[in-house]
């Protein structure tokens, strides 16, 4: 979930900075030859049926599997069938409930409360959001808090299904504990996203999406397998004070707010994160802060998450929004670029050049390694292998 | 406009860390002996009075000083008496008009759309908010954005109008250019600030008011003065790259967004002010981007800036909203701090403590550079200067 995430495909034509930091992430990175080619309808293909073998109905399984294929297609490896064993332990375990729908708690005619009754976390953003269309829709805006939810994946994907109506869209997550804040030494908060997506003009659109921890865990497992030292920053260590070691991090230390230090402003991420956990478990009575499952070893918990869905219509404002926002997007992109870097660009450009690298392969390229994990999971849950492109 | 903004009096029990940045902030620190301690009243009485001096009505002049006078209470001397002299200019050169009001444009029972016709920021502001905050009390949501404003001060401020009424109050600005997108060059966007209030017991509340730079181009200034260097994550040159020289920054440089260079996520810093600018002059259509006048010397052309301003009832969610908000931030105040640091805050915590050392002092504590200053502007205008404690 960022803003510049490299463009990770073999052909990617990222910049120099980004490649400095697609060599720390490396999720989907490599070589053509370690990677395969799959069908975007065969990679839905095979995760609805994979929920579907642990017992969960044909609509919820069709919107997860929708949801990780997207995240994949835009580059954001680390929440598409990355996640999808995640998501078949959490059925499994009993945390994830297959038997429920989402609910309608409350509502007036711009606000609503959802409760997710633990059912997947694609069915209860998709329902969520569609709500705060349809509010935005009648009375321009709609503001939707939903607990009882489970990891939901990429956050712009909820932003995104208002933004293809010609609305602003918003979404926030809290997640398990990952972030220590400022001065302190305990993981408090999770990475928190905040997505925003806005239209411009010809399907054109403004797409941020970023966590509001400088960086996501992924990335410093990746630097301790590599047994390299992470960026200032990243994390500090079990004494709440910052360190290039990714073993602290991952031991009993944890990831740092965006801006880092508290002379760099690593104080305003953690007011970020803070924020998030406003909007989501202190809004919908979720979870919250610590009460969260941690990250790992918990899949029988339930995971009770806060979530919000904001949708916003442009045309009780200003006439003109698309033509504004496609003319801030164009400027940003034409501007004569720093010395030694690559072109500007605005937060959804390197999803878009990933999509386009998906329709050009004819599929998605996943890394070896995660074919051979899927094709563990579909042998365990007797379901069809996922096929590469010949 | 920050989180953990030390406190600026010379009685500050801030941290080591907030020590070493206040050393190279400094507005209104220094030895007692430098500063003179002036009522609040009092206070209030000038900045309206030079206001009325220059023609502005008495309700508007009133509400600007006030702003003024809490910004300086709460601590943030940058944005009180100190931009006092900044609003006669405005008025003085015509760019801020004394003859007009507000007026709303369109509405919807959620949304509004204000003309601030060039009135001082704070009287659109304050306008705005109020209905934003009637908005919110009848549909649950109260979403406004006025175009035709001016600078309006402290964000926090009109969030914190929503949050005195029990309401999660935001509110944002854009701002003249400042600010440097990743892997540009050119300053683009404002400092942008994204301010929340939200309630919790007995009068505490989460309040964030953040730029969304990592630095506020006066902290740069002061090292200039100072001739010391400024920390990584702050500013770049002219060519783009980052620099530790505040003269490249303040020459033909500009800020960095908050999380600094690309591999310690300052396009997330980028992405957010482009947020702010999005919420702000892309929805209510003022000027935007490069658009907006530039920061020194143009008190003649109007700024015509955009602003949000945003109020959500909790009561329409999930009940015991303020009891989650404080079991949060009391979890946060009591965690075990990292090794060397002090006591972990949350938003709003500093602001706090600098209201109470003003009601110790009977006033806020004023540089005698701030006091001679406002003395030379009482002289001009014909004012009675402002009269410090005997």
């Amino acid at each position: 979930m960022s803003l510049f995430r490299a463009v990770r495909t073999p052909l990617s034509t990222s910049s120099l900075l980004c490649q400095g930091l697609r060599s720390v992430t490396g999720f989907g990175a490599g070589d053509a030859a370690d990677h395969k080619v799959v069908p975007v309808e065969e990679a839905r293909r095979f995760a609805e049926e994979c929920l579907k073998s642990v017992g969960a109905k044909e609509t919820h399984a069709s919107q997860m599997a929708e949801l990780l294929v997207s995240a994949d297609s835009r580059g954001h490896y680390s929440h598409g069938m990355n996640r999808l064993e995640m998501y078949v332990r959490d059925i499994q375990q009993g945390s994830t409930r297959v038997d429920a729908e989402p609910e309608l708690e409350r509502s007036t005619s711009s606000t609503a409360l959802v409760n997710g009754n633990q059912c997947l976390g694609a069915t209860v953003g998709q329902f969520s959001m569609d709500l705060a269309i349809q509010k935005a829709k009648e009375s321009g805006v709609g503001w939707v808090a939903a607990h009882g939810s489970n990891h939901y994946g990429i956050a712009g994907w909820y932003a995104l299904r208002a933004c293809d109506q010609g609305l602003m869209g918003l979404s926030f997550t809290n997640t398990s504990p990952l972030q220590v804040p400022t001065r302190g030494r305990e993981c408090v908060l999770g990475t928190n996203p905040i997505a925003l997506a806005a239209p411009g003009n010809n399907g054109d659109s403004f797409v941020l999406d970023m966590a509001t921890s400088t960086t996501a865990i992924g990335k410093v497992e990746l630097c301790k397998r590599k047994d390299s030292k992470i960026p200032n920053g990243w994390g500090v260590a079990e004494n709440g004070q910052e360190t290039n070691d990714p073993n602290q991090v991952l031991g009993k230390g944890g990831l740092m707010p965006l801006g880092g230090t508290e002379v760099s402003g690593g104080y305003k991420g953690y007011g970020l994160a803070m924020m998030v956990e406003v909007f989501c478990g202190i809004l919908s009575g979720s979870h919250y802060g610590t009460g969260i499952r941690k990250w790992i070893g918990q899949h029988d918990v339930p995971a009770n998450l806060g979530q919000c869905f904001i949708a916003v219509d442009p045309n009780c404002f200003a006439p003109g929004f698309a033509d504004r926002m496609q003319a801030l997007m164009s400027y940003c992109r034409d501007m004569e670029p720093a010395e030694g870097a690559e072109n500007v660009m605005v937060a959804g450009d390197p999803e878009r050049h990933h999509l386009k690298e998906v329709e050009r392969l004819g599929g998605v390229s996943y890394h070896d390694n995660l074919v051979s994990a899927m094709a563990k999971l579909s042998a365990e849950l007797s379901v069809p292998a996922m096929q590469p492109k010949a």
